[in-house]
């Protein structure tokens, strides 16, 4: 049995649009709408062990790409270091400015 | 004649990783060392007409990889935020922990 981790949720999310439209379409059914194997296998016509071998290694693709490009390692230190920023502007009330401005920064990614 | 633009440069940090090892050669020796078509034509025994091909396409790549990550874009946008802060930080006197924590996000990209 496959593991849905949320590390693969968030990986999708930053390397999906290098995926092709079948590693996109099994991988939304299995993690996103939570359908088995089976049913993706027989929604499109293929084998079960077709459409695991393809979420293998589709998920194997979004380590590659995490190892090579580390978005979603720098997304988690970004995150960090803006909710410490985000902390002390508050305590020390930083000008409304300083906040807009993180919170900028918080939604790039 | 290309154009040997900042842009490519800037897509070539980003992205170089994705490139495959004669992708990444060509762009090196034109880009970052300035030979010529023709000298990395030699150097590499096959026609300048193919070294032209394979760098044309490379940024191709390049700018296809951008217009889907977006990292260059991102990046500048986090990096004018990021001098905002700083200089706001700075005129203000915020405690050296903000400035370092700027520094560094500044340092992430």
């Amino acid at each position: 049995m496959l593991e849905k981790t949320t590390r693969i949720n968030m990986l999708y999310d930053f390397y999906h649009l290098l995926l092709t439209d079948k590693q996109k379409s099994y991988m939304e059914l299995y993690y996103r709408e939570d359908y088995s194997l089976g049913e993706i296998a027989s929604g499109s016509n293929v084998s079960r062990q077709a459409v695991y071998d393809t979420i293998k290694r589709t998920e194997q693709l979004l380590e590659t790409y995490e190892e090579k490009l580390q978005l979603y390692a720098k997304f988690g230190k970004r995150k960090e270091l803006l909710s410490i920023l985000e902390k002390e502007s508050k305590q020390n009330h930083y000008p409304a400015s300083v906040l807009k401005i993180i919170e900028k920064l918080q939604r790039i990614d």
